[in-house]
């Protein structure tokens, strides 16, 4: 009797060790579409919290709320990772209108940059020189800029595929506009918003003064896309017109806030690493669902079904939950930091901070030999129509995590909707679809399952 | 003078010609997504005229406006092909509840299936019988379910990667689910609606009597997920509690309608012809923008796309907007019995009723020496992410061409979310990103401008 138990153990156990490739990725896949926990996770961030901008109390709920979560899972260890980051608010709604004569009003939709300073107490009311880049500033000089409004216009390119690169190509207007601006004289910025749809909302977004006094500072605010149209359409009529806003949002102190931090430790090799995360804070205007509480949820989505499809990983993996991407990037670089010091071994860091929309695949910053060992790897992912293997740009907060060794991806899902929703007050829980982001949670869980199992290329 | 004039007129020629195939297909993605004009007949489509189910007033309204819309484009000819089509119409509103005891009740959302009859004058109440699929009804038997209403709650699976799979095994309960049941007796027919996503809307859909007399039909409607769930939750509470519902539904007589063509007459072999089309008729309940207002709107755009791209067609290309696909596909089987009377060589039909979301690839029904042929073409694709070039079912509309040398294709878009939409109410034009839509128009035109460019495989 015993003897047959062993034989049926060990044939158990022989089964079991069979297990391909191939069935752990349809068993981490079905695990996410039939028993999920990423679409709950989303719906608590977006509609019990909401917005989460740094340092305010919505991002401490949200660190606390993410915290006892990742302790349910019975991970190995959870913690918090001190980080002070900066504290931008944002005050009264905006108010903002394009005059074309005294009396005559036309209210348009605007809202403050991140980091922007406040219009002068009762709001500015200047002309309005309309640009599509900082050439065309250069061009104009002091004489035409001085003690208007300037706004840049340039639209996204919408012949791009990808619509990360027609945001890329757009956004210094947004990042530097107000810096630039400010050397000619101008009293504001308004930015056309990066957004490719035609529509009623402005998207914030971060910006910079540089090395600008307090007193160079202009304030500097994004406008509708819809709206922008409007105005350069009336500045074609009307190159007189007046534009006014009123923003009364504030730089304060720093405040600490954390990384949220949870790992399962490697049954054999503990101190090579490899972390999946996204970034805790939001915007404002929105629940933040797509950007980027979807990557919160699939990164912590990935530790949860590596434990309930039964693998018991070999290296250390750690969901990192990044505080302050979207106006400081402390939480990343405060990570890598105390990586490095520690002398951890990070050998493959994945992000996810492009929306919970379908995925397509990734995005590697590695050498030849590691892309190519993925590469062999991409067969594996046909059934799920994951397809996009390529090197390329990983991700704000695993940057900082760079090393000669250390495997860089972004998860690249769908990108054609991102921008209608990207810092904007639709980013909420309805605009996701919940199998897109399950898929989205299975298909990262599968490539760290293969990093773990194959580590790096020998 | 005229030398240098020859010379330079040489030199255009061959630049001209020496576009590459990439060249084009730059040229016809980038028309669609800066300069298309689908977004727009869509928008009509769904919001100037509506639902379009076959016979209705909208019906022949979109009739009309796409046969002047394919007017304007300058084609070389454009006509409306006659066919007599059903017309089912679906009454007032339906209204149901469940009981669970005397007056005590709870409204739920249904919609009569298409080609249902309608519930005696008064509505229906009886007791309810759950079943997962035709098995456990045989098992049942008429002693179990005589004078009761046999509710098909089997859930779409969620754990497979193509939702077209899922609908594929449960689409028997709703277009032959009546006719099962009224074999045992059963009164009514409520199906689960086929829908992926738990929410209120019911979903409607062809369904069928076979070949029972008219006393032994009885109604048949869809019950939103959500409600099914709670119906099935009650049921284990309390299997004694009724359901009544109502609906007015009726067939009439047939009517006449069309099918709407467009075609660029073949510069070279005009007896050649590839044909793309979408159907122009829908369901009542929404405005058919995703099924199939999107195919409709591409399948126009891809001629206007390959004029505006400058191609000037070898073969002869059809646009055809069948009606009828729904409840009878007597347009797609005019179109056929037609193209053969006249003895047309189709070489290629390519159909869009997947949606309007962001397309992925394409099915093909064809020889393997065609399918070789098309993946000979794969790597144009890649800039544009269309990465999907598989073998398999093409579409209902294309399906009676079907010949040993005409290809057969279906355009395959993104299916996470068709069935959150598909025959229900929320299937409306703000349920379709232009983007998205666009690209799905100039990834059909590529495909089209290299069936014409090469023909049939050697």
């Amino acid at each position: 009797m015993r003897f047959i138990f062993l034989l049926f153990s060990l044939f158990f156990v022989l089964n079991t060790t069979a297990q391909t490739d191939a069935d752990v990725l349809k068993t981490i896949y079905t695990t996410s579409l039939t028993n999920g926990q990423s679409y709950q996770w989303l719906d608590h961030l977006s509609n019990q919290i909401g917005g989460r901008l740094s340092g305010s109390l919505n991002a401490e709920r949200a660190v606390e709320y993410t915290k006892e979560e990742l302790e349910k899972l019975g991970l190995d260890k959870v913690w918090l990772q001190p980080v002070m980051v900066p504290k931008w608010v944002r005050g009264a709604p905006e108010f903002a209108f394009i005059e074309t004569a005294p009396g005559v009003t036309k209210t348009v939709n605007i809202c403050a940059l991140g980091g922007s300073i406040a219009t002068p107490f009762g709001g500015l009311k200047a002309q309005v020189v309309e640009v599509k880049s900082f050439e065309e500033l250069e061009a104009l000089g002091k004489e035409n800029i001085e003690g208007k409004i300037v706004f840049f216009n340039r639209p996204m390119q919408a012949d791009l595929i990808n619509t990360f690169e027609a945001y890329g190509g757009c956004s210094n207007q947004r990042y530097a506009g107000a810096l630039e601006a400010s050397k000619y004289g101008a009293v504001g910025v308004l930015v056309r918003s990066l957004n490719l749809r035609h529509d009623n909302f402005p998207h914030t977004g971060s910006m910079t003064y540089g090395d600008l006094s307090l007193s160079e500072r202009i304030p500097s605010a994004a406008i509708s896309t819809n709206h922008a149209n409007e105005l350069s359409s009336m500045l074609a009529l009307n190159k007189d017109l007046k534009f006014y806003f009123s923003q009364t949002c504030q730089q304060l102190k720093d405040v600490q806030s954390y990384n949220v931090i949870g790992e399962i430790t490697g049954s054999q090799f503990p101190n090579e690493y490899i972390i999946v995360g996204g970034h805790l804070d939001s915007w404002d205007l929105g629940d933040g669902a797509h950007d980027d509480g979807a990557g919160v949820v699939q990164s912590m989505e990935v530790l949860r079904l590596l434990k309930e499809s039964g693998i018991k990983p070999k290296r250390s993996i750690r969901v990192v939950l990044f505080m302050n991407e979207e106006n400081g990037l402390r939480g990343a670089k405060k990570y890598a930091e105390v990586a490095k010091q520690k002398g951890e071994n990070h050998i493959f860091s994945l992000e996810s901070d492009s929306g919970g929309f379908t995925p397509r695949g990734f995005s590697f910053d590695c050498s030849d030999a590691n892309f190519n060992q993925v590469l062999t790897w991409q067969e594996l992912f046909k059934p799920y129509l994951i397809h996009y293997f390529e090197k390329g740009y990983s991700g704000a907060d695993v940057g900082p995590l760079k090393s000669d060794t250390n495997v860089l991806a972004g998860l690249r899902p769908d990108s054609q909707r991102y921008f209608d929703y990207h810092h904007a007050a639709n980013d909420t829980f309805d605009a996701v679809n919940k199998r897109e982001l399950e898929l989205g949670a299975a298909t990262m869980a599968s490539l760290v399952y293969l990093f773990d199992m194959y580590g790096l290329a020998k």
